[in-house]
């Protein structure tokens, strides 16, 4: 895969304030685009950032607190106003299909591309999108209403093929077999996938988590990924917020990345309490130094 | 009144573009907040320019296509996180209270505040508020959907003492009597309101019309108003547009004002098209020379 890389368009939690926006992920895998929530004015952020929204095939939507998914109803009708003809499928809780439904129906909008919703589950661990380049799974998040996390993780990639290696005039069909580590017949010789191509690069991984108290079994979902965003809402001397409105404090982000063994931490989700960010990054860096703030706007590469 | 005055919050017409938002605006009418349409980021704007959002007491909304309402969800959720109290009213087409409580149902928001849905009439003049300062008309526009203007029209204000005027030892409780036109008996005279009183200040008006497609009846709705509004999507070159898509040029608004003999025009509502807004001011003034253009942020006095 050419690129597996996380745009923060939103960062901000529950209400606009401080200039931080609502939350909203773009996920680039290869020539995949995927949307992670849609607060709102996310439409707006893919506009000030440039992005081609016509490129995104799939919204994944985190569970039904407006500041998840209140942007949907205005990027869904641009997409339309914008003729969009290629198909959209939207993954995300009960309930989502008959809010956008409802709304459609009152306006009198028929969307010009064909729509799919895809119910997630509150309560497992699912494979919700499996393509040629990678596989999605969603799991369950701890908060006041029905949430899940996304994971995105690369499929195990295939073999690089060193071309000097390769006997002469090999024909380009049999490439496809080395490459996946399987050896070949030909000019009435075996050719050994491993002595013509190189172990394949490790496939990375990108989990999303948001929003949730802190529990440890959200670990366990992300073992071992590249780069996990994990809301980080509050500092832990607000831990009785945290806990009254099941989200996490900045210290128990870190604790979970720990725990994952993920390679690198950006938290966000920021409640409009804090301006300045550094106490919830030192607190979440003195648990996990390899931490991030999440920037609005800022491109994170994965792994 | 001490201030009767609209702030624009959005200028542009259907999705966001060049730096422009989503039909909104503030009307201020003494100690009464008035929104008219939410687009989406409404709040947003509402922040930027640092209104005082709880002051909003009733909420206007034309039509249901997204561009006007898909901000009344997250503005209403924030009014909640913020622990509104005071009731909000809501007046807006059939439809539009199914959709708002669809959308809190599957987010599991019971609001904090008391929330009043009145719908509004497609078909006829209605007056939809009435209070002690201010009456509030819906009048019939003529677009793709169901949609309602809405006029502002200041009540019948009071004669204004002259104390100097006043008998000596007047007590306060014969003051209204006298601002009403009213004589009053004291000390054995007749004290004649005429004598003691100057004619009240003229009434002020100010008329909203988005979305519609040009029609001389909505000069008959506004005769006479200080301020206009009226949207002006179009350049008269693109009149093809306008009237496939159920909109105005900027030259027939310009029409429009000038039949209701209005004193002053506010377009706005522009296309995307339309990135330097002078062709369109140009237009309208051709025919209605006191017209202005929508600017965000900027506010206009009524009268």
């Amino acid at each position: 895969m050419s690129s597996f890389k996380v745009t923060i368009l939103g960062s901000g939690a529950a209400v606009p304030f401080k200039g931080r926006h609502l939350t909203s992920h773009l996920v680039n895998a290869g020539k995949e685009f995927f949307l992670v929530d849609c607060g709102e004015g996310t439409q707006f952020q893919i506009i000030r950032y440039g992005i081609k929204y016509h490129k995104i095939s799939r919204i994944f939507i985190s569970h039904l607190h407006g500041d998840h998914f209140y942007g949907l109803f205005g990027l869904l009708s641009t997409m339309h106003l914008n003729h969009r003809a290629k198909e959209l499928h939207i993954h995300g809780p009960r309930g989502l299909d008959e809010v956008i439904t409802t709304c459609f129906r009152n306006s009198t909008t028929v969307l010009s591309y064909p729509t799919f919703f895809h119910e997630t589950a509150p309560d497992k661990v699912e494979t919700i999108y499996d393509s040629e380049l990678i596989e999605v799974n969603s799991f369950p998040l701890k908060h006041s209403i029905n949430c899940t996390g996304f994971v995105f993780r690369e499929k195990k990639k295939k073999r690089k093929i060193v071309p000097e290696k390769l006997p002469l005039n090999l024909p380009y069909e049999y490439y496809e077999d080395l490459k996946n580590g399987r050896d070949v017949n030909f000019a009435e010789q075996t050719v050994l996938s491993s002595d013509c191509t190189l172990p394949p690069e490790k496939s990375k991984s990108y989990a999303f988590c948001s929003d949730t108290r802190f529990d440890l079994e959200t670990a366990n979902y992300c073992k071992e990924v590249n780069l996990i965003y994990h809301e980080a809402t509050f500092l832990h001397k607000h831990l009785d917020r945290a806990e009254a409105t099941f989200h996490t404090t900045a210290k128990e982000a870190g604790i979970i990345a720990k725990e994952a063994r993920a390679k690198q931490l950006i938290i966000g989700h920021y409640s409009a309490r804090y301006g300045d960010l550094d106490g919830l990054l030192e607190e979440a860096k003195a648990v996990f130094p390899n931490t991030l703030l999440a920037i609005e706007g800022k491109t994170y590469s994965v792994g």
